[in-house]
């Protein structure tokens, strides 16, 4: 795989989205069967949505690899590259890492568009789905397959593992001769237990618990327009804002407006002594509440006397996924950048912008929570590592 | 520490270096009662020699500070960035890991030469070294954390942990809440302890059983020169050759003089049938010895049918590390750096080349074995993540 051409990979993920409209039919059946095995063991309804295919999601996931297989090929980039005094040209070149394993639950989406992006940047895709997905992940990762061996690929490249069991999943978190990365897609369980087995070099995609920071110096404009997108635009996604902190001095004003169009879209706030202070109708937060990613509509709120305090509160309470400040105040901009520890910092946009699409990477993988790697959203360039390449003339050592 | 300027961790640097020629008579008296205990314990000459420090070697610990001090600081640095069509500025910055946890075994000098790169990349250390260097260990992290403080930053971003019981060591190993990156330098047991134990993100620095590749096309005297280079230079460390392989067409003429040359410097061989057909006192090497880092003045012996084999070879044995190819054939080194799947791959020069010094990077901290993050030779750079900046002014998503 990692020798395999542009072209190569690209046929594979054409013809695959080519089969996947073409087998919509056959793919819709086995997702049937698990609609079915779902509903009789009475699984929530928002997870029966997440498990089940149309024609029309079928079509995204194709669109999704179209999408990937006109995206740059990464593999062979020479990032860097030296002459040392002694002769040696030593380069460092772009490679794939190897095989990445990717966990993921329920959305059998999840294999396609997860193994798009594998391939294309010359990966092996090793995936584990849920077993209510079995079926349909099957389904899926056989048109996946097919498209490889007609690209001149191998079909094990794309390799769903079917055993099911939590054992089968451990051994994957644990093939160390194997697997160069394991990127994890779930929820807190599925963290929890790789970080207790994993043996494999891993990517944490982990939790985002965002903040808004109002500053005292905030276009309360843009702040209000800003807290509402970024709380209500889509609750169930690691980008959305859990928290929003404002500054004392902005907060007789602002407060009780975002809590009014908070609560026009139905979002329920808590929040501290003096957040409840300007808007009396709100509960009390806990410190549990200020660390806790509701992707819900539930809002923290805090109110802080100063920037620094609000420093301390997002890096404190945050995950290190995005943190966002509204001001007009330069210098409150650049410390709040330079001082948030997390793998987005932005200033005066909402926090929902943290994703690949968003960010221009035309695909997607997961956010990195973690420092190692990769951090925020990673695309294409974060499925690769790079080899130093040295070319010389004879040179020995001293 | 992420904020210190530069000037603040290079004034750190300097003044640890003065203070260590300073207070080198404490240093060596610390340094006399780990070498007493270690002597009365009946540990090898090999390792109390690793162990004693002397005027010279506390020397050149102050000088591989000062060269620290001395490199650009990376923290800050504009990796890429973009602006997007809604008007968004995305730029990804470079900034510090965090803390970095260091696992050592026996050497002093890694107490100062860890702690140096980690602080000038803005990180503080977590230095966890051996029982028997515990003193050394204390009296050098001393001067290191007055030279912090001497400078305005926080000793804390240098401390020794001298509880140095197994547990203690599998504790730091565990630290998910305050460890970024734990890198363990030392034997296959610390190695295989941190496999079993590691909760945090690892960079191993593995094993290295390099190879040197006689191609069919190579130049004899060039091949004779680095296979005695890369083997007999200096045979304590990873970068050295551990196995031999020769095209089977330059066999005859090229094994009976090379073996001569190694037996010249002590060298023991062991080969495979071809190689012995070749040079008949060699002995028999098993694929325990293929796949060993003897370390040692001993070397496996190959010959090959092709250069198909000979990366087969390379690929099944190697640990990722460093491999070299000697030829005068364009596309056989070209195949042989993008096929071979290792850190280095090198072509016509001693796979001794791979080190941070020798690579220009001013500093070394490790060279790492595994994909994620970093490969081969980690310096400042390598001690650094990044973090995504993005300025905006009232964007929301749709």
């Amino acid at each position: 795989m990692a020798l395999a051409s542009t072209d190569e990979k690209n046929v594979a993920l054409l013809t695959a989205a080519e089969l996947l409209v073409e087998r919509a039919a056959e793919i819709l059946d086995a997702n049937a069967r698990d609609l079915a095995a779902a509903e009789a063991d009475g699984m929530a309804a928002s997870a029966v949505d997440r498990l089940r295919l149309t024609e029309a999601r079928i079509d995204g996931m194709a669109g999704g690899l179209r999408q990937v297989a006109a995206l740059p090929d990464p593999v062979g980039d020479v990032l860097d590259g030296t002459r040392r005094p002694n002769g040696l040209e030593i380069r460092r070149v772009r490679v794939p890492l190897g095989v990445v394993a990717v966990i993921y639950e329920n959305r059998p989406n999840v294999t396609s568009d997860a193994a798009g992006i594998c391939v294309k940047a010359g990966n092996a895709a090793l995936l584990r789905g849920s077993g209510s997905a079995l079926h349909s992940n099957r389904a899926v990762a056989d048109v996946l397959r097919d498209g490889m061996v007609k690209a001149g690929l191998p079909a094990d490249a794309v390799l769903l593992v079917d055993d099911v069991s939590h054992e089968a999943a451990v051994e994957v978190m644990q093939l160390t001769e194997y697997v160069d990365c394991l990127i994890p897609r779930g929820g807190h369980a599925l963290i929890q237990s790789i970080r207790d087995n994993a043996t494999v070099p891993v990517v944490i995609d982990g939790d985002g618990n965002c903040h808004v920071y109002v500053d005292e110096r905030a276009d309360p404009e843009v702040a209000l327009r800003i807290a509402v997108n970024a709380k209500t635009s889509r609750t169930s996604v690691c980008n959305a804002a859990e928290s929003l902190i404002v500054h004392e001095a902005m907060a007789d004003a602002f407060l009780p407006r975002v809590a009014e169009a908070l609560a026009a879209q139905g979002v329920e706030l808590v929040g501290n002594d003096g957040a409840r202070q300007r808007v009396p109708t709100m509960g009390a937060a806990t410190d549990d509440d200020f660390g806790r990613e509701y992707l819900d509509l539930k809002l923290s709120v805090a109110v802080v006397p100063s920037l620094d305090a609000a420093i301390d509160h997002v890096n404190r309470f945050g995950t290190g996924h995005t943190e966002a400040i509204v001001t007009t105040d330069l210098a409150h901009a650049q410390r709040f950048t330079n001082e948030v520890d997390a793998a987005v910092v932005i200033v005066n946009a909402s926090t929902r912008f943290t994703d690949g699409e968003r960010f221009g990477f035309g695909a997607e993988i997961g956010i990195s929570t973690q420092k190692l790697h990769a951090r925020g959203p990673m695309g294409l360039r974060e499925l690769t590592t790079y080899k130093y390449v040295v070319w010389g003339d004879g040179q020995i050592v001293e």
